[in-house]
């Protein structure tokens, strides 16, 4: 998307995420009430990307809005694989923190799947550090502790607006670790007919003819075209593409992965921005509170 | 399937299992021959079905046959869900064995997930104990140490046969943990697009009829109608039923989840009894010494 949508057909992320950080706020009020600590958090940043500074802040503001801890550790580009683990392995053994995160992309050079394979599961709130989640998500009759943010985000808007998911046919485009695999095996979980579709697939248009629910996640603006779309289709747009615009000041702006004309023919839209991106986070925090609350019950039964 | 298959569109799984068991003892040949001992799988049967009697008693023979050691441990159908663990501890521990497998279903009241749980990650040769190896298969740049046996010999198959995975249409029916789940999963790998149907799917037709490459796996005996078929379509039908029939003597005959009608328009198809049954041992073996294989390379490396 790279125009709003018109009001009755648009899925305002901003707006949900709003009221989910506010449900969180009001859990860690009544256990801190309680006597006990509030949900820690732990985000690592490497180097000095300015995008990866922002998403951190962000994610720092956020956590604090909320009232949990957050602790943010900034290290040298140059910090060797080994160290960054060291780190990793600090805030693993800290009683204190309940999720750790990873900011990515790290340096060149640093093994992006040992640095995340290295974070203790029972504190990887984005899902996707080590294969246990990823695994208890595919497995039926299993549920992960953590599912990645984005994608969980992405089930929660159409939830909360009250789609219907089970008996749809769905289609990802789209089929990476934190987006598109783990958003198919969710909507498969709630029984939709989910097709994946990715850089090899032929003809693209007749699978999305059929959706009624597509989820666009390849990081190519514009990349889904109005004569694809079913009319009435839900869809939802993880892209977030910074595209030349000459008419604004910063001589940038932000669309998705969907043309602006899809809007004529779908039935709902989520905008870029204001619509996935700020899930995430309001996910994350989730995923961080049930970290500290899972703690609390294991004590409890102790 | 319930009669053969013409010949030039049967995909032979007893050809193919035959020449993958060739291949395995070929090899345990040459391991032997360096003075290093055989490959071992363990299976644990618990109770008295004649059904589960008859699997691992084919496993036995099949891994006898080509020179691993096999250990059948027969339990009472009264054995409690805390003595089989006991006992999958014990070829846990026991360094000749490679391969563990219970076999399923267990007796009422045992909680399969906890059973298969227990089984060391490293010797769970059929890739469905814990989330890790299926975690492992849904995560892109990751790769499972063992794949579930019967989702492998689909796409084995399709592989030995020269059919073209990458870019084609698959729709796999059935989205059970040892075959639809993963067999889905390892087609995406390929680069197919890959759609998932089930008992949830709203006309399960039309998403048939763009497949190019069926997998059927839902148990239900000619349930995959010829109208649904795409003239040239390749079918895996994973089915195995056991319906009535008084022209033979046992009263019963063994057919897929896909029509008889299916041959006439179909492009290949596996046949029932003879397509995926066989390569599911075949697969089985080969996870079992690429177990053995990876312990040997291991020891070297210190």
């Amino acid at each position: 998307m790279d125009v709003a949508p018109p009001v009755d057909k648009k899925i305002s992320g901003t707006k949900w995420a709003g009221i989910i950080r506010g449900e969180i706020q009001q859990k860690i009020v009544e256990l801190t009430a309680t006597g006990v600590r509030p949900p820690g958090i732990a985000c690592i940043i490497v180097g000095d990307r300015p995008d990866s500074a922002v998403y951190v802040r962000n994610k720092e503001t956020a956590a604090n809005e909320v009232g949990m801890k957050a602790a943010v550790l900034r290290l040298d580009g140059a910090t060797s694989q080994e160290d960054i683990i060291k780190q990793v392995n600090v805030f693993n053994a800290d009683e204190t923190i309940d999720g750790i995160l990873v900011q990515l992309p790290l340096p060149k050079g640093i093994d992006e799947r040992v640095v995340l394979g290295a974070i203790d599961p029972n504190k990887d709130v984005d899902g996707v550090g080590g294969p246990v989640h990823m695994g208890n998500l595919a497995l039926r009759g299993c549920t992960p502790l953590f599912v990645p943010c984005t994608a969980k985000g992405c089930v929660e808007l159409l939830k909360r607006e009250n789609i219907k998911i089970e008996g749809a046919n769905a289609v990802v485009i789209g089929r990476s670790n934190i987006v598109g695999v783990p958003v198919a095996l969710l909507l498969q979980g709630e029984n939709a007919t989910v097709t994946v579709c990715h850089s090899k697939t032929q003809d693209i248009g007749s699978h999305l003819l059929k959706a009624d629910i597509i989820v666009a996640a390849i990081g190519q603006p514009g990349y889904v075209k109005k004569e694809w779309v079913k009319p009435g289709a839900v869809i939802i747009d993880v892209g977030i593409n910074q595209i030349e615009d000459k008419t604004r000041k910063s001589g940038t702006r932000l669309v998705g992965d969907v043309d602006a004309a899809v809007v004529e023919v779908c039935g709902r839209i989520t905008p870029v921005p204001g619509g996935v991106g700020p899930m995430t986070i309001a996910i994350l925090l989730q995923n961080t509170l049930e970290s500290r609350l899972s703690k609390e019950r294991k004590a409890e039964k102790k």
